[in-house]
């Protein structure tokens, strides 16, 4: 039984890899598609509407757990579309803090609302205690890693 | 609380995202200090495990999902350990196909063995009736997303 349970917990840890890229392949083919935009785009502008202090360039990185050098073309790109403000502290003029301006802020608002109903659509195939019974343990398991570290 | 389910089905979606990167770290981790290896490099040798007849560089790629200059520098370092064999079939000389040696595959069997010891591990905190629950509901929205595509 122990030697069933073992196999099980590696194909459920095959299924969770494999339903995040499916899913993360339908958000990428919809955010392309509907936006024209891109998910690490996505990534950072979602980053950015929870820090309303604005992030500096290092805390996106390693946030999003990409290189710097990836997230300046990203950044580059949303201070010349006019979402996003570079702002150097007087205190510290070696540092850049990134901010949205208020019209990018409205647009990842209407972004992130209609990223939330994909997801609502995507995973629809799950009911109120499905997602309720899946969050719990999920939230186990993620308590039980951030430990370890 | 149909609102409430789309909130919790996002809720659902970044916690996916979430565990599944913590328990790839982790794996990552021990692949290095253990094995002295990658996560690629073992990925590349989980596809050649399920291939009795070896596999294109290209359907590895395709596989790993990513590009094909990021498997030749894999694929030539396990030629080099001995792991694995470049053979050219003699009805196209173009292709190639890659296939493990014997001592590849008795390596790869001992690690695949070790990382399912992890995996049993580090899910320990799911029980048997959440590890089945969990891959059914998973099986449930994989199935609907193959569908669609």
């Amino acid at each position: 039984a122990l030697r069933q349970l073992s196999k099980n917990r590696l194909r459920l840890w095959l299924r969770l890899i494999k339903s995040t890229r499916l899913v993360e392949d339908e958000v990428r083919r919809r955010l392309r598609g509907d936006f024209g935009t891109t998910l690490p785009r996505f990534d950072v502008m979602s980053a950015l509407s929870r820090a309303p202090d604005g992030l500096k360039m290092k805390d996106i990185s390693r946030l999003l757990r990409v290189s710097n050098g990836n997230i300046t073309g990203i950044v580059d790109k949303l201070v010349e579309d006019g979402l996003v403000l570079r702002i150097i502290p007087p205190q510290d003029r070696r540092t850049q803090i990134i901010q949205f301006t208020d019209r990018g802020r409205q647009e990842f608002e209407t972004l992130a609302q209609t990223h939330e109903s994909w997801i609502d659509e995507i995973l629809g195939g799950l009911n109120a205690d499905d997602v309720d019974g899946m969050i719990r343990r999920l939230d186990h398991l993620v308590h039980a890693l951030e430990e370890r570290q």
